[in-house]
């Protein structure tokens, strides 16, 4: 295998047009789209009008003539394309968080009499700690299990099972199907979180019956640094459900100043206060970014990308203690790769050097991402060329490279 | 009296310059800095250069670079001085609702044992709903009553005292020095949501011994239309309140991936999710507009549009069924002034067809802020010209006028 397969690659690639929608810093890798997406080149136009006109010119007026009062359903219903849900069940809101603490909430007064939480130990740590704060405040319980304990840890007392689809460090993917079928047959309901899911991987929210979602839209949506996040609420849930975080846009009629909350029937009740109207005029570039394209060929493009990291890895990096973290079957893994390493830090910082722009994760992962919007298999192969030659030369030795940025 | 009487005033106003800080469209006197503050002309610029250089060019690597990560500290920092708080007793997060959620449970972890709540019927119906949804999950009670029985309904077993400083439709200021005194005395805290006092009114939080406050970025800080919103927690209480919000930003060390949420020791822990980078850039710049003047000249300032506003329609406007809503003395009032009218809604409506924007709030309230930073006495005179007329010449019985756009 050399270059060329990879150039081949991309000469058949029915994406590779698409990167031209975005821009990227000449001479980079960037094996971080699954951290922050990319700055989508019609967020520069798209910001000066709402700038300029709406706020500048028609200011107030704007709410209703410029459609920001509507916003979060009109993009959240351009997300719901990319989750296999429908228009009407997506909102865009807060951040996940947020979201997460919502639905988690939502679920317990779907299920009255239950109190039990069930999750996953080594979930992205802000999902637990959010989970933590909801058990304490409405004195349920919080189950945090090892993966392979959570599906039989589903019983009659549990109100809900919240999973990350893609998991943050492994990419491993949770059977969609499999763990609502099971969490349904004890009378719960599943959470899923799909920050590394949406916009990368093939997801059915509603061919799989899910009952709630939320997920992240600075990632491979392209929303921005700190983007709103998104949130779904099957159809069936949503005249049911009742959030704590009652505020005046979720009410039936915001603007009617009724003296008592009184819930939307519909999605419109996930939303809490006024929405973010910069940060989702730039997140719907984010999400427009995938209209070319259905998911199932982002996946696929994925999918390879990843299929030739990982090999690429395995033939020129054999060796030097990098160890693969999460399935190696590309099927069966999200869009990011990674590899645990002792010197794992200072190996990102010295290929970040060389233009390789991956993150770390704590204690030793070296995480790439791998964003069919834009990624190129040449590029690949470069990467792992570069990577290659830091653990030869150990280059990631150098003191520099060492020295932790504090965290502020 | 004639408009020389304004022209006078504005000639010898010190914060005059500070309008050349926005982009106003001819022709318009806008009364509405109250629900949407102008557009600061330094956002586009600030905002190319986060799109085009920090997200475009140096992508990840911004979070650290460009300081991202402590912006929600840097600008609450900057709003401190705006609410006489220390900068480390302020940061920039989420909306007004949702930190109303956070510090008012947050206010039941200080007082454990207590499970009462109260606030005023009449406050912004968000502050009630977002306390309604807070008190069925936590199992707190929730007293909403008049604005005259609040004080005498402070007891022993009152947690928290929810008040909104300067109220969002009769302009009435709550004295917080006495009422933070008297629920100091039954040994509860209060909660301010200053949303209408922040860069409008003058306020000692450090002064009056407050305990917690929240507020709105997109009213008198000018942050833009559903700006990031800030809180406030006196720095007696930062280490040992609670929130169930418990997301990663709070966390004493949000990368180090601890499995449980350990709460960082100040501010920080107030903060959820990831903090939305472009709205606060713009909400900076907002804040900013402020810095050229002290919170006592705007105040001042405010109050003599205000004088000049209700004087002048007490002279040409009285008869037409007009009624000020709230006190007549402009030292016991916000920088709103509020009539009430059967045919408020229409009337509204033909002022801004004659380039005079207000707002209206049901069921008969025309609302009109008087922004410091932008508007001059002249405009005061002439808007209150319109006014007269539109009531003299009953343009407001026009069928155009009367219908209400329907809310999406």
């Amino acid at each position: 295998m050399d270059r060329a397969h990879a150039e081949a690659l991309d000469d058949a690639d029915p994406l590779k047009r698409l990167r031209e929608q975005f821009e990227l810093p000449a001479g980079v890798i960037y094996l971080d789209g699954n951290s922050l997406g990319p700055l989508p080149r019609s967020v520069s136009r798209a910001m000066e009008d709402l700038l300029l006109r709406e706020w500048g010119r028609d200011l107030i007026t704007s709410w209703n003539k410029a459609g920001w009062i509507g916003a979060p359903q009109r993009v959240g219903g351009k997300i719901a394309r990319l989750i296999g849900a429908k228009p009407s069940e997506v909102v865009v809101a807060d951040s996940t968080s947020v979201n997460l603490f919502k639905l988690a909430a939502g679920a317990l007064s779907l299920r009255p009499g239950r109190r039990r939480i069930v999750t996953e130990a080594g979930n992205f740590h802000t999902d637990v700690y959010v989970l933590e704060g909801l058990a304490r405040i409405a004195g349920a319980e919080l189950a945090v299990l090892p993966r392979d304990e959570v599906l039989k840890a589903i019983d009659e007392a549990t109100a809900l099972v919240v999973l990350t689809h893609v998991h943050y460090t492994t990419a491993a993917i949770w059977d969609m199907a499999a763990v609502t079928a099971r969490a349904h047959e004890a009378g719960a309901l599943v959470l899923w979180d799909l920050s590394h899911t949406a916009g990368a991987v093939e997801c059915d929210l509603n061919g799989t019956d899910a009952d709630l979602a939320v997920g992240c839209g600075y990632k491979h949506l392209n929303g921005g640094p700190g983007a709103p996040a998104f949130l779904y609420v099957a159809e069936r849930h949503q005249a049911a459900i009742r959030t704590p975080l009652s505020g005046w846009m979720g009410h039936a009629e915001p603007f009617a100043f009724e003296p008592r909350y009184r819930p939307a029937p519909n999605i419109r009740a996930q939303l809490c206060g006024t929405p973010p109207i910069l940060g989702i005029a730039a997140l719907e570039c984010g999400v427009d970014t995938h209209a070319g394209a259905t998911p199932k060929a982002v996946a696929a493009k994925g999918r390879s990308l990843c299929e030739l990291f990982i090999r690429r890895v395995e033939d020129r990096c054999a060796g030097h203690g990098l160890k693969l973290v999460g399935p190696r079957d590309v099927d069966q893994r999200g869009l990011h790769v990674a590899f645990a390493h002792p010197e794992g830090y200072a190996i990102v910082q010295a290929l970040i050097a060389r233009g390789v722009i991956g993150d770390f994760r704590d204690p030793d992962i070296c995480r790439f991402g791998f964003s069919p919007l834009f990624l190129s298999h040449a590029e690949v192969w470069d990467a792992v060329e570069r990577l290659a030659e830091v653990l030869e030369h150990r280059t990631y030795e150098k003191p520099e490279y060492r020295v932790r940025a504090p965290v502020t």
